[in-house]
């Protein structure tokens, strides 16, 4: 059987096609099943949808090519959830806090919620490809950005350093420790002389060590800029490696400064992104529902009946009742549990006992793209241990007259220390850390757009963070149907925080309803 | 004094603000001296600029800013030399090969010539700023891409396998056998206790060890495809690591599998490229100097007189003669010795013996997109000792229809062999061998074009590559104005290959006949 003839073959499940690596080019209708989502008297069997992010609204575009009538119900005025582009003219209030509008340029944006997708994130790719977004290289491992160490002892406490320079540093010292332990033979290694050899071959080149496999610095990490090499009668002059003692006890072994673009599966390169923000994936998926969605539409109920389910929800400031065969539920778990529901206790202590991350973004405009103009940064991550955590650069309209840069992206006690500030001082706590790195900071700032997942209404946290105990405790309660009401979004796969979660999550919960519907079919 | 002060102080040489690394924001003249380019008559200083390559018409945009009256002769009826896109419809004939006429289809192309700018080459990225050239991500290094080895022993000779995967298991054992020797305390260094378990703790996570130091795969190398980790009961399972045995013996440890993207400090992220092809950069530099090149005008003579050059050029096939006051000539070495000229000895010997590099590619039409749509390849280099070397895959349009990737990129003996082939046999070497990395190739091609730089007119040649010798006895004298000769372009730098050598050897001409000229005001 040939990989054509395997996909055409209608036998094909979205599993097994995951299975065999084919998630590719967009299927005509969803897993090339038969439509069928009728019943005997020949209307379209009726789901309903909560939430208009990218689980509910992929569920409800494959679940229409099968022939099913969805409503969409949406709490925000906007699809995409946490998919969310922010740009001048983006309003947003947090529980708690003061309204905002964005006021940043024409053209400028930052991602404030998902924001990088995988080059083996297929799913997302698919629909990427079969809605038409064009996208484009997301830069998540520069060398030139900086680590930043706050606090520490020794010659790098307290100041940045680019990447390209700890890297380099470290491998060249580690290469040439095990050079020296390789050519004293002290390890009872079961390596040949010849292998060794090979090895030592490696780690010369891996360490950039000299003949005498001594790691004594490399034009790796950068020449001196009093002498760039260039047109003039001699070369540049090598730049002088930190000391290792220095790097190890300056707290550099810290985790948020491991080399996370190499370190991470779903962060190594290639990264990719929308063009013009990631919220184009939810808008060209709302294109696809038009007169579908219900938005301004927040769900209070969701009832089990003897036919299916039945929901509530405010519109125009009054209860309205929908009823459906169906139900997906893609509403995230810190916002389920304060729905009444005849959901199974399960799925409601699942509710109430799967932890959601708290984290927080700032997007500041800045007069002037300084780390591109002075610091050669072009897109990429900066890391410190201060409470900024990151700094994110953008990887597009490069050499721009301003720029938005994220000033902060952090997690857990720091997203809620300072989530819990009022915004002008999120704004405040941003610029004076991020000094420490871009001393250009105060002369070039305009404004910011800061925000708090944990405290948005409608989301109210990041993503679903299971430890080991609650994803055996409650994980498996969330695959299986519930009644009629089928669970999806981020939180219901082990591809949490990626769209590909919501995406693989809206799949299954498709074919799950499409199979039960196949079995009344046959009955 | 303050950077701005500094830049703004009208004292500030290219040279210096180089040093200082302020090469930024465009300045309204050449290096911020007043214009003087005019003789005492108050008529401008001509100057004849041979080669409308990157080096030549940045040489004469920068002496028309300070009031120079420059022209440019241009033995092709294109500008940018070495700095070439071929599209649909680029047309070429290489000495003793059959003409060749590009058939890719609209919106498709690779980068003939120079293919990516570092960014740290603050003059080119200044030059795309001034000129308007929009920059994009060039992905030069991508995880997902393949190395191939062609022969070797053992599991893993002539077979494909995923850089990642090569990287992650050699930094996984090399980071277990330095943890080894560190808990044996096998290595006499001066690390103290403490040291060495900070140490241990970055290579528990620079190679992934396990509780007990050891390395037994990583998910950093990917997940077997039949348990990608989604939205089912259990998370993926892990790929099992090549053997470390298998590794060294297998013939990976050879130059061409180094990790180029992290060694060499030309080739670390982040590069770029500007948007539709690298020529929109001498495109926009050609726009700035209308009606001053003459195209279609190789030269012939080059001849010191009195009051400085007279160059012979042939036009419409007759030889026509221009004078001037100073000549820049960027020519290519192997160019300049076959021109009959009063250069000095010394220069013409460089000209005869300083060596430039033979090299080649081929970019290869495909049907499909199959290296993104099967291989999640968005961009990157694959590597293998076959003849063929590298194969590119484009940064750029992205999940679109068809697509053009570079076959091979090759150098030296290889590129020799390669050029030397009719057409038709590069482009079956190209698939032939290009099919062990990606056996979609034969079902999927559709056309190509293909070049040898030392076999193009005009160029004959990639770029210099001078050894310590050649650099030593020939490169100082190529810095020295030969009588009002200045000599410019990459091979005049040590940026040697790049388009940053054509530009800072550019300035420096520019800079050099400025200061002269100013030196006859003076008097």
């Amino acid at each position: 059987m040939t990989r054509r003839d395997f996909i055409n073959s209608t036998g094909a499940s979205y599993a097994s096609l995951l299975a065999w690596g084919f998630l590719q080019p967009a299927p005509a209708s969803a897993f090339n099943l038969p439509p069928n989502g009728r019943r005997d008297d020949g209307k379209a069997r009726r789901v309903v949808v909560l939430g208009a992010g990218l689980a509910g609204m992929a569920a409800a575009y494959e679940l229409g090519k099968l022939g099913y009538d969805c409503t969409v119900l949406e709490a925000r005025s906007r699809s995409g959830g946490r998919v969310w582009t922010v740009r001048g003219g983006t309003k947003e209030t947090e529980k708690g806090s003061d309204a905002q509008t964005c006021r940043f340029e024409e053209g400028l944006y930052f991602n404030g919620g998902a924001a990088r997708i995988p080059h083996h994130h297929q799913l997302t790719l698919q629909y990427c490809r079969e809605l038409g977004v064009p996208l484009e290289i997301f830069n998540g491992a520069n060398e030139a950005a900086y680590l930043y160490n706050d606090g520490g002892t020794g010659e790098l406490a307290n100041r940045r350093m680019r990447i390209k320079e700890y890297h380099n540093d470290m491998r060249g010292y580690t290469s040439e420790l095990l050079a020296k332990a390789l050519d004293q033979s002290a390890l009872d290694q079961q390596l040949t002389k010849e292998d060794v050899e090979k090895l030592i071959d490696f780690l010369k080149n891996e360490g950039d060590l000299n003949t005498s496999h001594l790691y004594k610095g490399t034009n790796r990490r950068g020449y001196k800029t009093k002498a760039e090499p260039g047109a003039g009668p001699v070369a540049g002059e090598l730049t002088d490696p930190y000391g290792l003692t220095d790097l190890l006890r300056s707290g550099f072994m810290q985790p948020v400064f491991y080399n996370v673009g190499d370190y991470v599966y779903e962060q190594q390169t290639t990264l990719l992104q929308p063009v013009g923000g990631m919220d184009a994936i939810p808008k060209a998926l709302e294109k696809k529902l038009t007169g579908k969605i219900v938005f301004n539409a927040p769900v209070t109920e969701l009832r089990k009946t003897e036919n299916g389910v039945r929901v509530v929800y405010q519109k125009d400031g009054k209860p309205t009742e929908l009823t459906a065969e169906f139900c997906v539920c893609t509403l995230p778990l810190p916002v389920l549990k304060n729905i009444e529901s005849d959901l199974s206790g399960t799925v409601k202590r699942a509710a109430d006992f799967v932890p959601y991350i708290k984290t927080g973004k700032i997007g500041l405009q800045f007069k002037r793209r300084f780390w591109e103009e002075d610091d050669h940064i072009y897109g990429g991550i900066s890391r410190t241990n201060m409470d900024i955590n990151q700094i994110w650069y953008p990887s597009f309209g490069f050499m721009g007259r301003k720029g938005v840069l994220i000033g902060y992206y952090n997690f857990y006690s720091r997203a809620e220390a300072v989530g819990a500030m009022p915004i002008t001082e999120r704004e405040k706590l941003a610029l004076t850390q991020g000094s420490k790195i871009h001393p250009q900071y105060p002369a070039e700032f305009d404004n910011s757009f800061s925000l708090a997942w944990h405290r948005i209404p409608f989301s109210e946290g990041g993503w679903a963070t299971y430890d080991d105990a609650t994803r055996k405790k409650f994980y498996p309660s969330l695959l299986e149907p519930d009644g009629n009401i089928y669970l999806a979004g981020e939180h219901t796969t082990y591809l949490t925080a990626w769209m590909a979660g919501a995406f693989t999550s809206a799949r299954r919960a498709v074919e799950a309803i499409h199979a039960r519907v196949g079995e009344y079919t046959k009955k």
